[in-house]
């Protein structure tokens, strides 16, 4: 079998394509009498394999020419792999301890091979709808988050670099269109691809499509989508996109970056904790009545944040007299007005994490696209009536996010919906 | 001779390279007995020949590695002669009447064949020096921003075009890094290329070192300018990238475009004729005070912002319903919504475009690069007193600049200072 042109594999064609590889065949110290490989098909978007021998393991990644989750009636451009790849790399770099490592890509067959994260890793989603608590998640997440954004914008690159990773990630433009109509446009319109609790939301969605300051708002931070090129952020973060265990935090599937909005990935995370907060009582038991576990979410939420805060201002200061151009020691080194940019740019950063995060809040309620912490619970007057309240926050937060001063208001807010 | 290679021209081997490209030697219908070139070397950075037969004329502008204005020692990429002519085209096409013709582009010369605008044709900064009146300024100048702006933003394009473009022109890094330096960056620190009529100024110019709110607002300005992508913008639209008659205005010399914030271009257009306002006193004498003149620049600068308002804004409606994607009309197609979406979009352009103008006004007082209007104001002590009138208001209007509600509050403060 030849791979010189793309072709949708298979666990037995798999097998083969690996044989054909020397990174990966090798790793697998060219013994492939115990090789297993299994098609874990949980994404969204793409194919996904874990191979494994008694030697080693890994993961192939291939992404197909459609949306997976809609069916091949969605065209979807493979290229997405080569944006994936670029963008795990740069981020591996930035937040080695955050990324799994990738081991080969080839663009032809639109195929990553990377590190398998072992077990006990499992998908943030899971754990948070089991819940189960991650002492080191907020850390972690910060960590990946401040690095990631800070090493990539103007705080710290020249703009010859900045303006030469912003055109080849302007590439990815499928992807980007695919948020803007998920994210940005379906949710406030008629669309086929839209679903909801029926009949419960069926007001609730009526009344989105209606209220024309909520699409005032939304029109804004789409704007900030397409037009700002602020960092290379990872545009899909929410907690799919992140496997856990106790003492690890990896942040994958990466496919959707480009050069946009630094707020898009905060609220990307900060949205999906909080809805992942409103389905914890559609999850309540006799056993267990999850309010200790809704207060782990709020505090790792307001932790994220602080610590966020905190490391991105140390990056900050420690290369404020570095390549970055976006404030010059020349015109920005004394206390005074350093404290004033410093804090303004924090401002805009965190009112516009609000909004995105809103923005995907709604998007996972009324949108194609669902999240198990809802999905999971059976019965439907239960799951509308989280649902409902997440969406009212949402609606809130979106509209009102230049008014909160501080994570903890953000946090009494949520209790009060 | 060869000309496989870059190599800087002069009015004799000009002639040579003519007649080796058939589309110019052509125009001149091969006849080279009554030729006649002439550098005309007023730019700032380019060779500008005007080459003329009883047959036809031409003009051939060539790109030098360096500024021209500073030296041999300040390199610029004659790169920048790529971009000038794909601007020259795109906005040729989407203002015709308002941008000069290209008649040949060679990339390995850096040379643009183009119209000769003939007399009376004069660079509309000597015209204001002189105290020319422009009945259609305004009119030909909100048609020319209003139709480059608006075609060639998301109100009107699809998210692919936009990023393919986009891509393209992040090309122009290195004249997008020459504003930012001196627009953004060398008047508000000590620079070896600042200059200013001193000692009159010298305390307003440490003024503006000192200015923490202003230097705030200046970041801010200038983040837009490297990371909001949002239009084709000319980004050198002073005046004198404006050649006029009394019927004809023709907008030249956008070798600085790329995409960035709409309200740049604006701003460039308004600071400049602001600064000629300033300027008006020093060239008044016995014969002309200059008086109305003065009330004629002020009605040029409402008017073209009135006009290019309602310009523009019809132009969003005649093309509501096509592939732009900032605003769908499946969620945006209700008069109601419709209204508050424009005026938050023109509000915020209106509030870019002062701030961008009043940056642009410091600039050419205390920068590398000063404006013919106050220079040719002989007495040192009335030059000062003009520019710091123009620094005043300037520095007020950056700061203030989201507090103005309608062009008519500009004017009021104008005539103010």
């Amino acid at each position: 079998m030849s791979f010189s042109e793309f072709k949708p594999l298979n666990e037995n064609t798999l097998i083969e394509y690996i044989q054909s590889v020397p990174s990966l065949s090798s790793k697998l110290a060219n013994n492939f009498s115990d090789i297993s490989v299994k098609e874990i098909g949980d994404g969204n978007l793409n194919l996904v394999f874990i191979v494994s021998s008694s030697t080693a393991s890994f993961v192939i990644k291939q992404a197909l020419p459609y949306v997976r989750l809609v069916g091949e009636s969605w065209k979807m451009t493979k290229e997405r792999a080569y944006f994936e790849s670029l963008a795990l790399k740069e981020k591996g770099r930035l937040s080695p301890d955050h990324v799994p490592e990738v081991y080969h890509f080839d663009r032809t067959m639109s195929l990553i091979g990377m590190r398998y994260l072992e077990p006990p890793h499992i998908i943030l989603r899971k754990g948070l709808v089991a819940g189960v608590e991650y002492p080191l998640l907020a850390q972690h997440m910060s960590d990946f988050i401040a690095n990631t954004l800070f090493f990539s914008s103007l705080l710290y690159r020249s703009t010859t670099e900045h303006k030469r990773e912003v055109a080849d990630f302007c590439g990815n433009v499928e992807l980007c269109r695919l948020t803007e109509q998920v994210v940005f446009s379906d949710p406030y319109k008629v669309s086929e691809h839209n679903r909801w609790t029926s009949p419960y939301l069926d007001r609730d969605v009526e009344a989105i499509r209606n209220d024309n300051l909520l699409k005032l708002e939304v029109a804004e931070l789409k704007s900030k989508f397409c037009e700002r090129a602020q960092a290379l952020i990872h545009a899909d973060l929410h907690t799919s996109s992140v496997m856990v265990t106790r003492e690890s935090t990896q942040i994958i599937d990466p496919e959707f970056a480009f050069y946009g909005p630094m707020g898009f990935d905060l609220g990307a995370f900060f949205g999906n904790l909080i809805l992942a907060f409103f389905s914890q009582d559609g999850h309540a038991n006799e056993t267990n009545d999850r309010k200790a576990y809704k207060e782990w979410i709020l505090k790792t939420i307001e932790d994220t944040w602080n610590l966020f805060h905190t490391k991105f201002i140390a990056l900050w200061d420690e290369h404020r007299n570095g390549a970055g151009e976006a404030y010059l020691p020349g015109i920005y080194n004394n206390p005074e007005v350093q404290l004033l940019v410093q804090k303004k740019y924090m401002t805009e950063l965190f009112n516009d994490s609000l909004g995105f995060g809103a923005a995907k809040m709604i998007r996972r309620i009324v949108g194609v696209a669902h999240v198990e912490d809802f999905e999971s619970i059976i019965d439907a007057a239960k799951r509308a009536s989280c649902e409902r309240r997440a969406l009212d926050l949402a609606k809130m937060l979106l509209k009102e996010r230049t008014k909160f001063e501080g994570i903890s208001q953000v946090v009494s807010a949520i209790r009060q919906f």
